[in-house]
């Protein structure tokens, strides 16, 4: 009816999200998507307080996010500016910026990896699965 | 210290785990990990209810499951058996066959893709990222 009517028709549309997780065997996810993106709101910001700011969530979940990082590496991945005029000062160290690289790569690898299977799968979808 | 006394050192275990999903842009998961191992039991159990038992959820939530999917892909991925004695006895259809085969394919292919990566990243955690 809407294709008729020359209205654009009510086809869903499906994205399909890879979410690779590191999780301890204690349970504790020590890098994911969410950690991951703080790194790189960090990265941008120079800053936890504008990169937790940026992303939505509290100072406190932000750096609670950095110390479950910085504990399960055994050595930081982000370090707290001193002696800048603004409280949360930060930036990534160079174990923090391998983590961040290393962990996109796997993403982009597995999302590169799936795309067959994936475009197969979103064909059989109603509307033909077209990709958000 | 435990070494020491020749008792298994504290060590952390980690598991890599990619997650797919294919959500709808009403944010409805169409396919995740859930319903494909729901998929699994069902075709393993030839039951919703068996399979639901199996994984510890309810008979509801296991057919709500089944309905979205159903819904999604336009075409029943999951038959309930009709006539026979028990309740719930169901199958997949070849659809619901081939729509699990793609995601399995799916996983596969990340998880496969990520390897390298992922060895790389683990070894950088506390304790060498020993494998799970």
């Amino acid at each position: 009816m809407a294709g008729r009517t020359g209205t654009i028709p009510d086809v869903p549309r499906f994205e399909v999200r890879p979410r690779i997780r590191i999780v301890r065997d204690d349970g504790v996810i020590v890098m994911g998507p969410g950690k991951a993106d703080l790194l790189d709101e960090i990265q941008r910001q120079r800053s936890i307080r504008r990169a937790s700011e940026a992303l939505k969530m509290s100072y406190m979940r932000a750096w609670l996010l950095v110390r479950v990082m910085n504990e399960a590496f055994g050595s930081p991945l982000v370090n707290k500016l001193r002696g800048g005029a603004e409280r949360g000062g930060a930036e990534l160290t160079d174990l923090g910026r391998e983590v961040l690289r290393l962990y996109r790569e796997m993403e982009a690898q597995a999302r590169e990896a799936m795309r067959p299977a994936a475009r197969r799968l979103l064909t059989r979808l109603k509307g033909g699965g077209r990709r958000r």
